[in-house]
Protein backbone atom coordinates (compact mmCIF):
# COMPACT_ATOMS: atom_id res chain seq x y z
CA UNK A 1 0.00 0.00 0.00
CA UNK A 2 1.52 3.52 -1.00
CA UNK A 3 0.92 5.64 1.70
CA UNK A 4 1.30 8.88 0.23
CA UNK A 5 -0.95 11.51 -0.22
CA UNK A 6 -1.91 13.85 -3.58
CA UNK A 7 -2.11 17.43 -3.17
CA UNK A 8 -3.10 19.80 -5.87
CA UNK A 9 -2.59 23.11 -5.74
CA UNK A 10 -3.15 26.18 -8.31
CA UNK A 11 -0.11 28.45 -9.64
CA UNK A 12 -0.66 32.11 -9.19
CA UNK A 13 0.59 34.51 -11.64
CA UNK A 14 0.77 38.06 -9.54
CA UNK A 15 0.07 40.74 -12.19
CA UNK A 16 1.40 43.68 -9.96
CA UNK A 17 2.42 44.02 -6.19
CA UNK A 18 4.31 46.48 -3.64
CA UNK A 19 6.52 44.83 -1.54
CA UNK A 20 6.49 45.18 2.26
CA UNK A 21 9.65 44.03 4.04
CA UNK A 22 9.43 43.16 7.89
CA UNK A 23 11.40 40.96 10.73
CA UNK A 24 8.72 38.41 11.33
CA UNK A 25 8.06 36.31 7.94
CA UNK A 26 4.74 36.15 8.67
CA UNK A 27 4.26 39.89 8.53
CA UNK A 28 5.91 40.29 5.54
CA UNK A 29 4.54 40.22 2.42
CA UNK A 30 2.82 42.36 -0.37
CA UNK A 31 -0.16 43.48 -1.55
CA UNK A 32 -0.87 43.43 -4.93
CA UNK A 33 -3.13 40.95 -7.16
CA UNK A 34 -3.09 38.09 -9.90
CA UNK A 35 -4.82 35.07 -10.61
CA UNK A 36 -4.96 31.59 -9.88
CA UNK A 37 -4.65 29.01 -12.45
CA UNK A 38 -6.68 25.60 -11.43
CA UNK A 39 -4.72 22.66 -10.51
CA UNK A 40 -1.35 23.57 -12.18
CA UNK A 41 0.68 22.02 -9.52
CA UNK A 42 0.21 18.14 -8.38
CA UNK A 43 2.28 17.04 -5.47
CA UNK A 44 3.17 13.80 -4.10
CA UNK A 45 3.98 13.56 -0.77
CA UNK A 46 5.19 10.12 1.31
CA UNK A 47 7.16 8.98 4.39
CA UNK A 48 10.90 8.27 3.87
CA UNK A 49 14.13 7.65 5.45
CA UNK A 50 15.44 10.53 3.81
CA UNK A 51 14.18 13.84 2.58
CA UNK A 52 14.11 14.17 -1.11
CA UNK A 53 12.44 16.91 -3.45
CA UNK A 54 11.82 16.27 -6.89
CA UNK A 55 10.36 18.90 -9.40
CA UNK A 56 9.54 16.88 -12.80
CA UNK A 57 11.20 13.58 -11.42
CA UNK A 58 14.66 15.86 -11.31
CA UNK A 59 16.12 16.26 -7.78
CA UNK A 60 15.47 20.18 -7.16
CA UNK A 61 16.50 22.35 -4.01
CA UNK A 62 13.37 24.23 -2.66
CA UNK A 63 14.05 25.93 0.45
CA UNK A 64 10.80 26.96 0.52
CA UNK A 65 9.72 22.88 0.92
CA UNK A 66 12.67 22.31 2.91
CA UNK A 67 11.31 24.94 5.66
CA UNK A 68 7.77 23.87 5.79
CA UNK A 69 9.33 19.67 6.11
CA UNK A 70 12.09 21.41 9.06
CA UNK A 71 8.68 23.07 10.81
CA UNK A 72 6.44 20.37 10.74
CA UNK A 73 9.32 17.76 11.65
CA UNK A 74 8.41 15.23 8.98
CA UNK A 75 11.32 13.74 6.67
CA UNK A 76 9.42 12.98 3.15
CA UNK A 77 9.93 12.62 -0.41
CA UNK A 78 8.24 15.08 -2.21
CA UNK A 79 7.48 15.00 -6.51
CA UNK A 80 5.66 17.77 -7.54
CA UNK A 81 4.51 18.18 -11.32
CA UNK A 82 4.35 21.17 -12.68
CA UNK A 83 2.09 22.39 -16.00
CA UNK A 84 3.85 26.28 -15.42
CA UNK A 85 7.75 26.50 -16.07
CA UNK A 86 9.67 27.79 -12.76
CA UNK A 87 11.18 31.16 -12.26
CA UNK A 88 8.67 32.25 -14.29
CA UNK A 89 6.16 34.60 -12.13
CA UNK A 90 3.57 31.17 -11.48
CA UNK A 91 5.01 31.17 -7.94
CA UNK A 92 5.80 27.31 -7.85
CA UNK A 93 7.80 27.61 -4.52
CA UNK A 94 4.95 28.55 -2.67
CA UNK A 95 2.50 26.32 -4.09
CA UNK A 96 4.69 23.47 -3.63
CA UNK A 97 5.38 24.88 -0.26
CA UNK A 98 1.38 24.99 0.73
CA UNK A 99 0.88 21.71 -0.73
CA UNK A 100 3.60 20.06 1.05
CA UNK A 101 2.55 22.02 4.41
CA UNK A 102 -0.83 20.75 4.49
CA UNK A 103 0.16 16.71 3.12
CA UNK A 104 2.47 16.65 6.05
CA UNK A 105 -0.04 17.74 8.40
CA UNK A 106 -1.99 14.73 7.28
CA UNK A 107 0.63 12.51 6.89
CA UNK A 108 1.98 12.87 10.81
CA UNK A 109 -1.39 13.22 12.17
CA UNK A 110 -0.17 16.63 13.57
CA UNK A 111 -2.96 19.14 14.47
CA UNK A 112 -2.21 22.47 13.00
CA UNK A 113 -5.09 24.74 11.58
CA UNK A 114 -5.41 25.82 7.64
CA UNK A 115 -4.05 29.12 9.17
CA UNK A 116 -1.21 27.71 10.83
CA UNK A 117 -0.36 25.82 7.76
CA UNK A 118 -0.63 28.59 5.32
CA UNK A 119 1.09 30.58 7.36
CA UNK A 120 4.27 28.33 7.50
CA UNK A 121 4.38 27.76 3.68
CA UNK A 122 4.25 31.31 3.51
CA UNK A 123 7.35 32.22 5.85
CA UNK A 124 9.09 29.31 3.98
CA UNK A 125 8.67 31.31 0.87
CA UNK A 126 9.34 34.83 2.42
CA UNK A 127 12.95 33.44 3.64
CA UNK A 128 14.13 31.72 1.19
CA UNK A 129 13.46 35.14 -1.14
CA UNK A 130 11.27 32.84 -3.55
CA UNK A 131 7.87 34.93 -2.84
CA UNK A 132 6.07 37.57 -1.06
CA UNK A 133 2.00 36.56 -1.36
CA UNK A 134 1.85 33.11 -3.78
CA UNK A 135 0.87 31.32 -1.09
CA UNK A 136 -1.69 33.25 0.68
CA UNK A 137 -3.21 33.89 -2.67
CA UNK A 138 -3.08 30.31 -3.86
CA UNK A 139 -4.77 29.22 -0.68
CA UNK A 140 -7.61 31.34 -1.69
CA UNK A 141 -8.21 30.68 -5.35
CA UNK A 142 -9.42 32.99 -8.13
CA UNK A 143 -8.39 36.60 -8.89
CA UNK A 144 -7.19 37.24 -5.40
CA UNK A 145 -6.93 41.05 -4.41
CA UNK A 146 -3.99 41.41 -1.60
CA UNK A 147 -5.49 44.39 0.70
CA UNK A 148 -2.92 44.16 3.41
CA UNK A 149 0.46 41.85 3.34
CA UNK A 150 1.53 38.57 5.60
CA UNK A 151 0.03 35.73 6.58
CA UNK A 152 -3.42 34.95 8.01
CA UNK A 153 -4.22 37.01 11.30
CA UNK A 154 -1.88 39.71 9.72
CA UNK A 155 -3.04 39.74 5.65
CA UNK A 156 -6.16 40.74 3.98
CA UNK A 157 -7.65 39.46 0.99
CA UNK A 158 -10.47 40.46 -1.55
CA UNK A 159 -11.07 38.56 -4.55
CA UNK A 160 -12.50 39.58 -7.99
CA UNK A 161 -15.39 37.92 -8.81
CA UNK A 162 -15.27 36.81 -12.22
CA UNK A 163 -13.76 33.95 -14.07
CA UNK A 164 -12.87 33.79 -17.56
CA UNK A 165 -9.89 31.51 -19.12
CA UNK A 166 -6.66 32.16 -19.20
CA UNK A 167 -3.66 32.30 -21.63
CA UNK A 168 0.34 32.23 -21.02
CA UNK A 169 3.47 31.93 -23.22
CA UNK A 170 6.81 31.98 -21.05
CA UNK A 171 10.29 33.14 -22.43
CA UNK A 172 12.69 32.52 -19.81
CA UNK A 173 13.48 32.77 -16.17
CA UNK A 174 13.82 35.95 -13.86
CA UNK A 175 15.25 35.93 -10.89
CA UNK A 176 12.33 37.32 -8.00
CA UNK A 177 15.50 37.18 -5.17
CA UNK A 178 17.76 39.72 -7.45
CA UNK A 179 14.78 41.73 -8.40
CA UNK A 180 13.69 42.08 -5.04
CA UNK A 181 17.11 42.52 -3.42
CA UNK A 182 17.28 45.67 -5.81
CA UNK A 183 15.43 49.32 -5.15
CA UNK A 184 12.02 48.48 -5.23
CA UNK A 185 10.98 52.11 -4.62
CA UNK A 186 9.71 52.79 -8.21
CA UNK A 187 7.54 49.32 -8.10
CA UNK A 188 6.16 49.63 -4.82
CA UNK A 189 4.82 53.40 -6.09
CA UNK A 190 3.31 51.25 -9.16
CA UNK A 191 2.09 48.83 -6.87
CA UNK A 192 0.30 51.08 -5.40
CA UNK A 193 -1.17 52.99 -7.62
CA UNK A 194 -2.37 50.27 -9.46
CA UNK A 195 -4.01 48.13 -6.15
CA UNK A 196 -6.05 51.66 -5.95
CA UNK A 197 -7.10 51.64 -9.16
CA UNK A 198 -8.38 47.68 -8.98
CA UNK A 199 -10.02 48.92 -5.96
CA UNK A 200 -12.58 50.99 -7.60
CA UNK A 201 -12.75 48.48 -10.16
CA UNK A 202 -12.53 44.93 -9.32
CA UNK A 203 -12.84 43.43 -13.04
CA UNK A 204 -10.42 41.20 -14.47
CA UNK A 205 -9.97 43.34 -17.60
CA UNK A 206 -8.91 45.79 -15.07
CA UNK A 207 -6.19 43.65 -13.44
CA UNK A 208 -4.55 43.39 -16.36
CA UNK A 209 -4.98 46.96 -17.36
CA UNK A 210 -3.23 47.88 -14.23
CA UNK A 211 -0.62 45.32 -14.51
CA UNK A 212 0.41 46.49 -18.07
CA UNK A 213 0.62 50.39 -16.53
CA UNK A 214 2.44 48.97 -13.44
CA UNK A 215 4.54 47.02 -15.72
CA UNK A 216 5.52 49.67 -17.63
CA UNK A 217 6.55 52.07 -14.32
CA UNK A 218 8.29 49.54 -12.73
CA UNK A 219 10.27 49.23 -15.86
CA UNK A 220 9.93 45.84 -16.01
CA UNK A 221 8.87 45.43 -19.79
CA UNK A 222 11.94 44.05 -22.07
CA UNK A 223 11.17 44.65 -25.73
CA UNK A 224 10.11 40.81 -26.42
CA UNK A 225 7.60 40.97 -23.61
CA UNK A 226 6.36 44.34 -24.67
CA UNK A 227 6.13 43.09 -28.56
CA UNK A 228 3.65 40.27 -27.29
CA UNK A 229 1.66 42.82 -25.29
CA UNK A 230 1.24 44.88 -28.12
CA UNK A 231 0.24 41.86 -30.77
CA UNK A 232 -2.85 40.48 -28.48
CA UNK A 233 -3.84 44.36 -28.23
CA UNK A 234 -3.71 44.30 -31.64
CA UNK A 235 -6.59 41.84 -31.99
CA UNK A 236 -8.34 43.27 -28.94
CA UNK A 237 -7.20 41.02 -26.28
CA UNK A 238 -6.06 41.80 -22.56
CA UNK A 239 -2.19 40.52 -21.85
CA UNK A 240 0.60 41.83 -19.15
CA UNK A 241 3.77 40.60 -17.89
CA UNK A 242 3.68 37.80 -14.87
CA UNK A 243 5.66 38.98 -11.98
CA UNK A 244 7.89 38.03 -11.76
CA UNK A 245 9.04 36.05 -15.01
CA UNK A 246 9.52 36.70 -18.92
CA UNK A 247 5.58 35.85 -18.89
CA UNK A 248 2.63 37.10 -20.79
CA UNK A 249 -0.65 36.45 -20.10
CA UNK A 250 -3.70 36.80 -21.43
CA UNK A 251 -7.81 36.49 -20.92
CA UNK A 252 -9.16 34.28 -22.67
CA UNK A 253 -7.81 32.99 -25.96
CA UNK A 254 -5.92 36.27 -26.59
CA UNK A 255 -2.50 35.33 -27.09
CA UNK A 256 -4.10 32.24 -29.56
CA UNK A 257 -6.16 34.70 -31.44
CA UNK A 258 -2.65 37.15 -31.60
CA UNK A 259 -0.92 34.26 -33.14
CA UNK A 260 1.18 33.00 -30.25
CA UNK A 261 0.87 28.51 -29.37
CA UNK A 262 0.07 29.59 -25.95
CA UNK A 263 -0.56 27.57 -23.24
CA UNK A 264 -4.68 27.49 -22.08
CA UNK A 265 -5.58 27.85 -18.64
CA UNK A 266 -8.93 27.68 -16.34
CA UNK A 267 -9.05 30.13 -13.09
CA UNK A 268 -8.97 27.68 -9.86
CA UNK A 269 -12.34 28.04 -8.17
CA UNK A 270 -10.57 26.37 -4.91
CA UNK A 271 -6.90 26.94 -3.21
CA UNK A 272 -5.65 23.25 -1.92
CA UNK A 273 -7.14 19.95 -2.34
CA UNK A 274 -6.07 16.93 -0.61
CA UNK A 275 -6.84 14.43 -3.50
CA UNK A 276 -6.56 10.30 -1.85
CA UNK A 277 -8.84 7.58 -1.20
CA UNK A 278 -10.02 9.32 2.04
CA UNK A 279 -10.09 13.03 0.86
CA UNK A 280 -11.57 13.04 -2.48
CA UNK A 281 -12.87 16.03 -4.21
CA UNK B 1 -30.06 32.74 -26.49
CA UNK B 2 -30.32 32.37 -22.21
CA UNK B 3 -28.47 34.64 -21.24
CA UNK B 4 -28.73 33.46 -17.21
CA UNK B 5 -26.02 32.40 -14.91
CA UNK B 6 -25.59 29.30 -13.42
CA UNK B 7 -23.93 29.78 -10.09
CA UNK B 8 -23.12 26.79 -7.61
CA UNK B 9 -22.42 27.30 -3.96
CA UNK B 10 -22.11 24.59 -0.77
CA UNK B 11 -24.56 24.05 1.66
CA UNK B 12 -23.18 24.52 5.31
CA UNK B 13 -23.91 22.36 8.36
CA UNK B 14 -22.92 24.12 11.51
CA UNK B 15 -22.08 22.10 14.32
CA UNK B 16 -21.67 24.81 17.46
CA UNK B 17 -22.00 28.81 17.49
CA UNK B 18 -22.20 31.73 19.83
CA UNK B 19 -24.68 34.33 19.18
CA UNK B 20 -23.24 38.14 18.02
CA UNK B 21 -25.52 40.44 17.76
CA UNK B 22 -24.64 44.17 16.52
CA UNK B 23 -26.57 47.25 15.16
CA UNK B 24 -24.85 46.77 11.72
CA UNK B 25 -25.52 43.77 10.00
CA UNK B 26 -22.04 43.52 8.94
CA UNK B 27 -20.50 43.05 11.95
CA UNK B 28 -23.35 40.93 13.75
CA UNK B 29 -22.81 36.99 12.87
CA UNK B 30 -21.78 34.35 14.84
CA UNK B 31 -18.73 32.22 15.87
CA UNK B 32 -18.62 28.17 16.01
CA UNK B 33 -17.52 25.82 13.02
CA UNK B 34 -19.11 23.86 10.78
CA UNK B 35 -18.98 21.60 7.14
CA UNK B 36 -19.34 22.77 4.28
CA UNK B 37 -20.97 20.05 1.63
CA UNK B 38 -20.52 20.55 -2.22
CA UNK B 39 -22.32 22.03 -5.08
CA UNK B 40 -25.69 20.85 -2.93
CA UNK B 41 -27.59 24.45 -4.11
CA UNK B 42 -27.38 25.77 -7.50
CA UNK B 43 -29.17 29.19 -8.70
CA UNK B 44 -30.10 29.71 -11.98
CA UNK B 45 -30.02 33.59 -12.15
CA UNK B 46 -31.51 35.55 -15.46
CA UNK B 47 -32.84 38.99 -15.93
CA UNK B 48 -36.72 39.33 -16.32
CA UNK B 49 -39.64 41.97 -15.79
CA UNK B 50 -40.51 40.82 -12.35
CA UNK B 51 -38.89 39.24 -9.28
CA UNK B 52 -39.54 35.99 -8.76
CA UNK B 53 -37.98 33.41 -6.76
CA UNK B 54 -38.10 29.92 -7.25
CA UNK B 55 -37.07 27.06 -4.36
CA UNK B 56 -37.54 23.69 -6.23
CA UNK B 57 -40.00 24.99 -8.99
CA UNK B 58 -42.02 26.62 -6.23
CA UNK B 59 -42.48 29.92 -5.64
CA UNK B 60 -40.86 30.77 -1.82
CA UNK B 61 -40.22 33.83 0.19
CA UNK B 62 -36.16 34.32 0.59
CA UNK B 63 -35.98 37.66 2.44
CA UNK B 64 -32.25 37.00 2.13
CA UNK B 65 -32.43 36.81 -1.50
CA UNK B 66 -35.00 39.66 -2.05
CA UNK B 67 -31.93 41.66 0.15
CA UNK B 68 -29.57 41.20 -2.28
CA UNK B 69 -31.44 42.15 -5.28
CA UNK B 70 -32.64 44.93 -4.11
CA UNK B 71 -29.24 46.12 -3.25
CA UNK B 72 -27.74 45.60 -6.08
CA UNK B 73 -30.80 46.93 -8.10
CA UNK B 74 -31.21 43.60 -10.37
CA UNK B 75 -34.95 42.34 -11.03
CA UNK B 76 -35.01 38.69 -11.83
CA UNK B 77 -35.78 35.40 -11.62
CA UNK B 78 -33.85 33.48 -9.46
CA UNK B 79 -34.66 29.53 -9.47
CA UNK B 80 -32.91 27.02 -6.54
CA UNK B 81 -32.37 23.56 -6.61
CA UNK B 82 -31.24 22.27 -3.24
CA UNK B 83 -30.55 18.38 -2.60
CA UNK B 84 -30.70 19.69 0.90
CA UNK B 85 -33.88 20.28 2.60
CA UNK B 86 -34.76 23.99 3.70
CA UNK B 87 -35.00 24.77 7.83
CA UNK B 88 -32.92 21.78 8.80
CA UNK B 89 -29.42 23.53 9.50
CA UNK B 90 -27.82 23.56 5.85
CA UNK B 91 -27.98 27.59 5.36
CA UNK B 92 -29.43 27.37 2.27
CA UNK B 93 -31.33 30.76 2.38
CA UNK B 94 -27.77 32.24 2.68
CA UNK B 95 -26.30 30.30 -0.20
CA UNK B 96 -29.04 31.16 -2.69
CA UNK B 97 -28.27 34.70 -1.33
CA UNK B 98 -24.72 34.05 -1.78
CA UNK B 99 -24.86 32.76 -5.38
CA UNK B 100 -27.82 35.39 -6.35
CA UNK B 101 -24.97 38.13 -5.03
CA UNK B 102 -22.30 36.84 -7.16
CA UNK B 103 -24.54 36.21 -10.15
CA UNK B 104 -26.64 39.47 -10.22
CA UNK B 105 -23.15 41.45 -10.32
CA UNK B 106 -22.14 39.57 -13.15
CA UNK B 107 -25.96 39.97 -14.59
CA UNK B 108 -25.62 43.72 -13.96
CA UNK B 109 -21.91 44.44 -15.11
CA UNK B 110 -21.82 46.07 -11.33
CA UNK B 111 -17.71 45.96 -10.04
CA UNK B 112 -18.76 44.94 -7.00
CA UNK B 113 -15.75 43.37 -5.16
CA UNK B 114 -16.04 39.44 -3.49
CA UNK B 115 -15.92 41.16 -0.25
CA UNK B 116 -18.48 43.29 -0.75
CA UNK B 117 -20.93 40.55 -1.98
CA UNK B 118 -20.48 38.55 0.75
CA UNK B 119 -21.23 41.19 3.26
CA UNK B 120 -24.56 41.60 0.99
CA UNK B 121 -25.50 38.46 1.69
CA UNK B 122 -24.61 38.17 4.65
CA UNK B 123 -26.55 40.81 5.80
CA UNK B 124 -29.20 39.97 3.88
CA UNK B 125 -29.08 36.17 5.67
CA UNK B 126 -28.64 38.09 9.59
CA UNK B 127 -31.49 40.84 9.22
CA UNK B 128 -33.73 38.19 7.20
CA UNK B 129 -32.80 36.14 10.63
CA UNK B 130 -32.36 32.43 8.76
CA UNK B 131 -28.48 32.34 9.31
CA UNK B 132 -25.40 34.27 11.62
CA UNK B 133 -22.09 32.60 9.61
CA UNK B 134 -23.33 30.66 6.59
CA UNK B 135 -22.69 32.83 4.29
CA UNK B 136 -19.04 33.28 4.97
CA UNK B 137 -18.50 29.86 5.50
CA UNK B 138 -20.24 28.86 2.04
CA UNK B 139 -17.99 31.73 0.68
CA UNK B 140 -14.71 29.48 2.37
CA UNK B 141 -15.72 26.15 1.64
CA UNK B 142 -14.01 23.32 3.07
CA UNK B 143 -14.48 22.93 7.59
CA UNK B 144 -14.32 26.78 8.70
CA UNK B 145 -13.91 27.75 11.71
CA UNK B 146 -15.81 31.16 12.68
CA UNK B 147 -12.76 32.99 14.72
CA UNK B 148 -14.49 36.39 14.89
CA UNK B 149 -18.19 37.24 14.18
CA UNK B 150 -19.16 39.25 11.04
CA UNK B 151 -18.53 39.62 6.91
CA UNK B 152 -15.14 40.32 5.58
CA UNK B 153 -13.22 43.47 7.11
CA UNK B 154 -15.21 42.11 11.16
CA UNK B 155 -15.16 38.10 10.68
CA UNK B 156 -11.90 36.43 10.93
CA UNK B 157 -11.56 32.71 9.97
CA UNK B 158 -9.78 29.59 9.98
CA UNK B 159 -10.55 26.26 8.71
CA UNK B 160 -9.86 22.23 9.61
CA UNK B 161 -7.31 21.19 7.00
CA UNK B 162 -9.09 17.92 6.34
CA UNK B 163 -11.70 16.72 3.86
CA UNK B 164 -14.17 13.20 4.36
CA UNK B 165 -16.98 12.05 3.01
CA UNK B 166 -20.31 12.98 5.27
CA UNK B 167 -23.63 11.92 6.28
CA UNK B 168 -26.63 13.44 7.14
CA UNK B 169 -30.49 12.76 7.86
CA UNK B 170 -32.80 15.18 8.23
CA UNK B 171 -36.27 14.53 10.57
CA UNK B 172 -37.64 17.94 10.08
CA UNK B 173 -37.63 21.67 10.53
CA UNK B 174 -36.42 24.05 13.34
CA UNK B 175 -36.86 27.62 13.32
CA UNK B 176 -33.19 29.18 13.80
CA UNK B 177 -35.34 32.98 13.90
CA UNK B 178 -37.44 31.58 17.15
CA UNK B 179 -34.29 29.82 18.87
CA UNK B 180 -32.39 32.99 17.88
CA UNK B 181 -34.96 35.47 19.30
CA UNK B 182 -35.25 33.26 22.97
CA UNK B 183 -32.59 33.39 25.54
CA UNK B 184 -29.31 32.46 23.91
CA UNK B 185 -27.20 32.63 27.35
CA UNK B 186 -26.94 28.64 27.34
CA UNK B 187 -25.76 28.52 23.54
CA UNK B 188 -23.23 31.30 23.40
CA UNK B 189 -21.72 29.92 26.99
CA UNK B 190 -21.76 26.45 24.74
CA UNK B 191 -20.22 27.57 21.81
CA UNK B 192 -17.43 29.25 23.35
CA UNK B 193 -16.26 26.39 24.79
CA UNK B 194 -16.75 24.45 21.94
CA UNK B 195 -14.58 26.70 20.00
CA UNK B 196 -11.75 27.13 22.61
CA UNK B 197 -12.07 23.01 22.56
CA UNK B 198 -11.54 22.74 18.91
CA UNK B 199 -8.81 25.64 18.25
CA UNK B 200 -6.84 23.36 20.46
CA UNK B 201 -7.53 20.67 17.79
CA UNK B 202 -8.59 21.49 14.93
CA UNK B 203 -9.66 18.05 13.24
CA UNK B 204 -12.62 16.86 11.92
CA UNK B 205 -12.94 14.03 14.78
CA UNK B 206 -12.55 17.03 17.46
CA UNK B 207 -15.33 19.06 15.45
CA UNK B 208 -18.25 16.47 16.06
CA UNK B 209 -17.28 15.78 19.43
CA UNK B 210 -17.24 19.73 20.52
CA UNK B 211 -20.37 19.69 18.49
CA UNK B 212 -22.06 17.05 20.30
CA UNK B 213 -20.95 18.35 23.51
CA UNK B 214 -22.57 21.86 22.70
CA UNK B 215 -25.98 20.72 21.71
CA UNK B 216 -26.35 18.47 25.18
CA UNK B 217 -24.98 21.56 27.26
CA UNK B 218 -27.33 24.06 25.17
CA UNK B 219 -30.33 21.74 25.52
CA UNK B 220 -31.27 21.70 22.04
CA UNK B 221 -31.06 18.17 21.52
CA UNK B 222 -34.66 15.93 21.05
CA UNK B 223 -34.74 11.99 22.21
CA UNK B 224 -35.28 11.55 18.58
CA UNK B 225 -32.18 13.03 17.63
CA UNK B 226 -30.19 11.76 20.65
CA UNK B 227 -31.00 8.14 19.29
CA UNK B 228 -29.71 8.55 15.98
CA UNK B 229 -26.60 10.27 17.42
CA UNK B 230 -26.20 7.34 19.73
CA UNK B 231 -26.43 4.65 17.27
CA UNK B 232 -23.74 6.17 15.23
CA UNK B 233 -21.38 6.26 18.27
CA UNK B 234 -22.48 2.28 19.15
CA UNK B 235 -20.75 1.24 15.72
CA UNK B 236 -17.65 3.64 16.70
CA UNK B 237 -18.98 6.57 14.16
CA UNK B 238 -19.21 10.75 14.86
CA UNK B 239 -22.28 12.29 14.78
CA UNK B 240 -23.62 15.33 15.92
CA UNK B 241 -26.87 17.91 15.22
CA UNK B 242 -27.09 20.34 12.59
CA UNK B 243 -27.78 23.66 13.82
CA UNK B 244 -30.18 24.51 13.33
CA UNK B 245 -32.18 21.49 12.31
CA UNK B 246 -33.95 18.05 13.24
CA UNK B 247 -30.95 16.91 11.35
CA UNK B 248 -28.14 14.54 12.59
CA UNK B 249 -24.88 14.64 10.65
CA UNK B 250 -22.17 12.00 10.47
CA UNK B 251 -18.15 11.91 9.30
CA UNK B 252 -17.73 8.82 6.62
CA UNK B 253 -20.45 6.70 6.32
CA UNK B 254 -21.37 6.63 10.34
CA UNK B 255 -25.02 6.55 9.55
CA UNK B 256 -24.87 4.45 6.87
CA UNK B 257 -23.21 1.86 9.09
CA UNK B 258 -25.79 1.89 12.20
CA UNK B 259 -28.20 1.31 10.08
CA UNK B 260 -30.05 4.48 8.46
CA UNK B 261 -30.78 5.57 5.04
CA UNK B 262 -28.42 8.67 5.02
CA UNK B 263 -27.41 11.03 2.30
CA UNK B 264 -23.78 11.27 0.96
CA UNK B 265 -21.76 13.91 0.53
CA UNK B 266 -18.64 15.03 -0.09
CA UNK B 267 -17.22 18.34 1.50
CA UNK B 268 -17.03 21.21 -0.82
CA UNK B 269 -12.98 22.37 -1.44
CA UNK B 270 -14.47 25.86 -2.97
CA UNK B 271 -17.02 28.24 -2.22
CA UNK B 272 -19.17 30.00 -5.27
CA UNK B 273 -18.50 29.08 -8.58
CA UNK B 274 -20.32 30.95 -11.51
CA UNK B 275 -20.80 28.08 -14.09
CA UNK B 276 -21.59 29.23 -17.41
CA UNK B 277 -20.49 28.82 -21.05
CA UNK B 278 -17.43 31.71 -20.19
CA UNK B 279 -16.88 30.35 -16.96
CA UNK B 280 -16.96 26.75 -16.21
CA UNK B 281 -14.79 25.28 -13.57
Amino acid sequence: MDSGLLVRVPAHITGFFSAHPAADPLQAGSTGAGITLADAITVRIHPASEREILVGNRPTAVPAVEHVLSELDVTARVSAYVEVPLGSGFGVSGAIALACAFGANQLAEDDRSENELIGIAHAGDVLAGTGLGDVVAQHRGGAPIRLEPGAPGYGRLDGIPESRPVEWIARGELSTAEILAGDTEAIDRAGATALEGLREEPTLERLVAESRQFAAEADLLTDQIETIIADVEAVGGHASMAMLGHTVFALDDGLSRAGYDANPHRMASSGVRIVGPEAQD
